[in-house]
């Protein structure tokens, strides 16, 4: 199945001179979602996870469903102040500035192989913070699994040296 | 299988004096969290959608597996400038203020009949929300689906007519 005819381009997206790649249009189409789904599940369950965590927002979208089909946990990283219990914190560099992750510090048992899960990579900056996040928890990264990959942004640079699955690039 | 007994109790979150149920245990919990999207799936079957919406955030992590074990298609509805396309907007009040969620006007093709899913209803703003969005696309509200209801807020009076489905009651 052609996945990028259900990738919808959008112009000056969220700012001028950005092309957007929206998944709306396949998240919509029943076939394309449980294609790409039962795909990626079968891709990622090589990298052996005990756990899955899925970064805010759309990264919840593909995580909760690839954990449910290979029967392991979920755990979210979301932005500051979402989580209620103890957590740790990673902060990435945004064009100006900085942004801040947490990943509840109870998510899973220390030693656990740990997949991250977002529908996009693009400067890897969101998916840097995220292993680190693993790492604090006494975890190990044991891959990533993206939906689509900007490669042009090269962020694939960013991240430990472990296994990254993606579905499409551009 | 008890499923409060994955559901932690967080005090004071996120401000003094409320009573945060945490589903993050549930989710965590391989068995628990699969256990508890098939009962889901079962009852909201009930409601024969033709698409599935998830309020953001938590309403995504509910939202796509019931879709993916459906076979029916999913959309997101988020706040104020993250989607790409054009949209739907509605408002709703918060305690001081007011709130807007947006959906994608062509998110679903007019008459669909569509199921709104949320992790909790507590006062009913964010659910009533969603369904005006619903008939602004020109669609039915199948029905809503909650993780858990918060009885004592009333949030169900909120609601319109449709059938409502709901795993926990506090």
């Amino acid at each position: 199945m052609d996945l990028k005819a259900h990738i919808r381009d959008i112009p000056d997206f969220p700012q001028p001179g950005i092309l957007f790649r929206d998944i709306t249009p396949l998240l919509g189409n029943p076939t394309a979602m449980q294609y790409s789904i039962d795909v990626f599940a079968d891709k990622v369950a090589e990298h052996r996870p005990d756990y899955i965590v899925g970064i805010e927002s759309r990264g919840f979208m593909f995580g909760m469903p690839l954990a449910y089909k290979l029967g392991v946990g979920f755990a979210p990283v979301r932005k500051p102040g979402k989580l209620p219990a103890a957590v740790h914190s990673a902060s990435y560099a945004l064009e100006y500035g900085n942004d801040t992750l947490e990943l509840h510090q109870d998510a899973f048992p220390a030693g656990s192989r740990v997949l991250i899960i977002d529908d996009l990579i693009a400067t890897g900056g969101t998916a840097a913070a995220t292993a680190q996040l693993i790492e604090k928890t006494g975890c190990t990264v044991a891959g990533f699994g993206f939906v689509i990959e900007l490669v042009g942004l090269a962020g694939r640079a960013k991240l430990p040296d472990v296994p990254v699955t993606v579905l499409l690039q551009y």
